[in-house]
């Protein structure tokens, strides 16, 4: 808050409104129900404040101590939605005394965090706009993304105590993802029952309310040449199958990212070789990942490595941060990358190497955070190559 | 695509730019799977050209037979995915000599439907509008969103056909709610097992390629106050609770919206009343849907018969378009709805009767194409009231 409020005061910018679940989430920590449906609006100077729904302000109230406001929503019986947004909105435009302008807001998110209701998410076009330009009686509007994005980047202690909640309701797909990746079972039998377990068993953990996982199986020689096509098949994996996970979940707005490659039964000598080397380059890249060192960098730690190990890695990035959404823009740890790390950045690592001598292709990807003595996983698993044989 | 090209002339618009999936699907029938990694480019005369990361080609080409262009994406060791698509849209303004004339956008899409990698959806923001100014070096952009609205309202043969399909894969997710709505599951276990369902054994039904489920469960007395706040908890169900299932589901790019009401156990005399008046309400919705009514006489429909039977409908939306999203904008079926409805749009009824009395409250939502007799089911499903005790 008192970031994007000094950011504010430099670039004159009297308020911001937000209406993006994961900048509602980076502000106030409210992960919001239906997308659209929660917004933030903060002053220069003084209090920021949350408009949700009134069904849903005894719950925001309990996650975000500041100021709450509610709004009529579903029910055709009282004053329409939009209305009373609006008037919110201008009975905060005159509080502040901001009326007459400028106000930022999310043009650039183009790639955006769903909310809860993750099936219909929502975007920041022209109808916000007019709403602000309106409501706010601006003089202009003025994209504040570079702002947020900059913010968000580094995690506070919150932030990071709650990335580790998500890391560890991860863990629970990661592991339902080892005992399904058997010979017999499809590639979408394995998805759904890594998304299942998840939320089964994820809600509640750690007090986490609001539990998704977005899980995709590949499997076989296909991995060797189409492992960038992330589409899980009713193909049905055989004996010696590589099989790879990837795996975004999110606890009350927070988001982890994962992948984790098995063999269905026992991994090949060659096999494993490689999966050591993949292991390693992504240990070399978090051990790289200090304050002052460049995505370029870390991504060299992890290819060097690669490399003296006898393996290429594939030229897709090295890592990437994540956070406030499943990847987000910086830092980019990939060939050539300037962006500089700073402590309490929170990043992935997943090196890959595919091959078709290796039937298949091998990636591990974990979530760190970036300290003086590199980047320090949240959670930790290491089950090794053998999904086995199943029941 | 002669209906988009015809409003283009009406409209002087030379050039339309698509990136959201849920466009993507109206033109082509192609469901892309990285959100904004798939464009479409529609001139005002000739062929309309699909732009796909270079791994989805022949994919796409088997469900889109017009003129596909690629582009690489992902790896790091060619030419960077942004340039590539700045390229292709260069050559294609240049083909169909449009650069410097008026390029259409889809300025006002808010709510979006998230593409098959469904944790990370896309939006169209400023830079999007900058890369379409830049590329077409154009006059100007022009929101073409009313357009598209009014076009995908009336579905064609093929969307009915497509509708069918996700319709019938959303069966199995409503079989497997009543089976698990039983004593002694938890919320957020029934919502996953009815998701696992869908996943596991949706895909490749009738071909679909792409399948996910967004459930929701809620239970207990909170229906009858609560109705509205749809968020699966871990509250774990008790004999005689009224439970809920909301249930999006998309196969390749087309959606469904089905709700349930069981009791856990059996259901009482008041309970079996009210979801009687209910369901006649709901019948009497679809009847009253047909081409020249109002959404408005829609819903008049609905809670008449709600009234006569001696319940009050709540008042939440009666109805809504679905299709190509899991609401749509139009028509709605509200009190007072101007919207008229034509043959081939699809509609939803989902009428609620919710009160502390009934020990919460009860809703049934199904989609159905409008015709001259009236709104007919898509698919059908009656499974009663009591859900039983479970194993």
């Amino acid at each position: 808050m008192s970031q994007l409020q000094a950011a504010m005061a430099e670039n004159d910018v009297d308020a911001v409104v937000l209406r993006l679940a994961e900048n509602v989430v980076l502000v106030t920590g409210w992960y919001v129900q239906i997308p659209g449906l929660g917004l933030v609006v903060v002053p220069r100077e003084g209090a920021a404040s949350l408009l949700v729904p009134d069904y849903e302000a005894d719950e925001a109230a309990g996650v975000w101590t500041g100021d709450v406001r509610t709004f009529p929503a579903i029910r055709n019986d009282g004053p329409p939605t939009g209305g009373a947004i609006q008037a919110l909105l201008e009975g905060l435009a005159a509080e502040h005394g901001v009326r007459g302008g400028v106000v930022g807001f999310e043009g650039s998110f183009e790639t955006i965090a769903p909310a809860s209701l993750a099936g219909e998410p929502n975007a920041v076009g022209l109808p916000t706009q007019a709403l602000l330009r309106e409501t706010f009686a601006a003089e202009r509007l003025t994209d504040v993304t570079e702002t947020l994005e900059s913010m968000r980047a580094i995690k506070s202690e919150r932030d990071l105590d709650r990335l580790r909640t998500v890391n560890e309701v991860a863990l629970i797909g990661l592991e339902a993802f080892k005992e399904r990746a058997v010979p017999g079972k499809s590639e979408v039998e394995i998805m759904a029952a890594v998304e299942a377990a998840v939320c089964a068993r994820g809600h509640g953990h750690r007090g986490a309310r609001v539990v998704r996982a977005y899980a995709t199986v590949y499997s076989g020689p296909d991995l060797a040449a189409g492992w960038q096509y992330f589409r899980s098949r009713t193909r049905v994996v055989e004996r010696g199958d590589v099989v790879m996970l990837e795996l975004g979940t999110v606890a009350d707005g927070y988001w982890s990212d994962h992948t984790r490659t098995v063999v269905a039964g026992q991994a090949g000598a060659a096999q494993r070789e490689a999966y050591g080397a993949m292991r390693a380059a992504s240990s070399a890249a978090f051990a790289a990942a200090v304050p002052g060192a460049t995505g370029g960098e870390v991504d060299r730690a992890a290819r060097e490595t690669c490399t003296a190990a006898g393996f290429t890695q594939f030229p897709h990035h090295t890592g990437h941060g994540v956070g406030f959404r499943y990847h987000e823009s910086r830092p980019q740890l990939v060939p050539g990358g300037t962006d500089v790390l700073a402590a309490g950045m929170v990043v992935v690592s997943e090196p890959g190497i595919y091959a078709p001598e290796l039937h298949g292709g091998f990636r591990h990807e974990d979530d760190a955070v970036v300290t003086a003595d590199g980047a320090v996983p949240l959670v930790t698993t290491d089950y090794g190559l053998d999904a086995g044989e199943g029941a």
